[in-house]
């Protein structure tokens, strides 16, 4: 039975906090249920698989160092909708906790547990002159987008 | 022929007004096609869903209450942009009245008509304190994410 | 080989610059590799498909004239965070151009050579107040929900 089930690839474009929750909970939920499933992470959603957690100055360029400084990494995800200056998700988090689902620390974790592919966009780093190594360790791979669509072959594309 | 028309499920994750409208469009123009269709939502999405088309101050902590009070009911749906303070959904739907489309109430009556499944996110329900009967009759069921891949198993999932 | 491949279907809904960018990258990079491709444009994406780039009082009605105004053409694109009034889409041009990365018109070009169908919806026309002809020669057909379904029966539904 578990063969017939369809692979999961899933676009995380986007580097709000709710939707990379979202992406995380489809993600990890498919996996937990013997789907195979790849995560392409893109433009704003490379943000979530940056080393530096916080702002930094990454790349060569002025303008950049610019975009990636206002970017940030994972702890300056904004929410989609009353962000409220950056504050909501810490708010939200709490809320999380106190209902113990998990965070999203540790959906990233348990997602590489599970043995999710997390795939980073190599045009989206090439334009952000953003390294391999600026990356966290689970990262699987670099690729470009040909390579995303053929592990989709069998299986779902859902952009978040 | 219409056996082999594939399902159609459309995680309803944002509340903005544009896009639910989107998401409803397509769901009854695929319903009315012959295709089983399946609307979850979650997050921003369960304002759709709400009995209270208004702002109320539901679930328990404090928490819950801000963000539900903030987030409002299906009255209080923001455009993605252009939204003017919440003024421009109206005058959205009074372009859409002159056109003769369907707008969003006439929307999820035919939806429910068309038998399309309609679910409610079990674990947005759970952060946001929310209960079964805080929605309207309309909800076929709360349920997991589990169920909604499963349900996605046959078809096209279009996350909005 | 080929034909075992999926098609590809994009719903062009969201008119930010980045978005829009994102949907052209994957459909030239699917167009490229032997994958028939549709690009669905409707609501906020028609504005990368008007033949005026900049803003104009297009439609009859006031409102229609206010909106079509107000969401511009495919130079008007904003972005979908740090916009800064509307200045980020050049930078974020010039970075693109700085890495021999396409830009948006390149990438509408190189979309119609690669073959990929450009629609328009009919029904975001319509209350837009907008005629086939306010819209670029590269748009194949101006169809409805059911037709692009159709068009997406032996493939993937991507909603950016």
């Amino acid at each position: 039975m578990s063969e017939s089930k369809k692979d999961i690839t899933i676009v995380c474009f986007s580097g709000d906090f709710d939707k990379i929750l979202a992406a995380f909970t489809m993600a990890t939920g498919a996996a937990a249920t013997n789907r195979k499933v790849t995560m392409f992470f893109t433009f704003w959603g490379l943000n979530v698989l940056k080393k530096e957690q916080g702002r930094k100055w990454l790349g060569q360029g002025v303008m950049a160092k610019v975009f990636n400084f206002l970017m940030g990494g994972c702890k300056n995800l904004p929410l989609s909708r009353l962000n409220f200056g950056g504050i909501s998700p810490s708010l939200m988090t709490g809320m999380m906790k106190k209902h113990n689902v998990a965070t999203l620390p540790e959906l990233i974790e348990a997602a590489h547990a599970l043995g999710i592919r997390i795939l980073a966009c190599e045009m989206a780093l090439h334009i952000l002159e953003l390294e391999r190594d600026d990356l966290i360790e689970e990262v699987a791979d670099v690729v470009g987008v040909a390579t995303f669509l053929n592990a989709s072959e069998n299986g779902h594309i859902i952009f978040v």
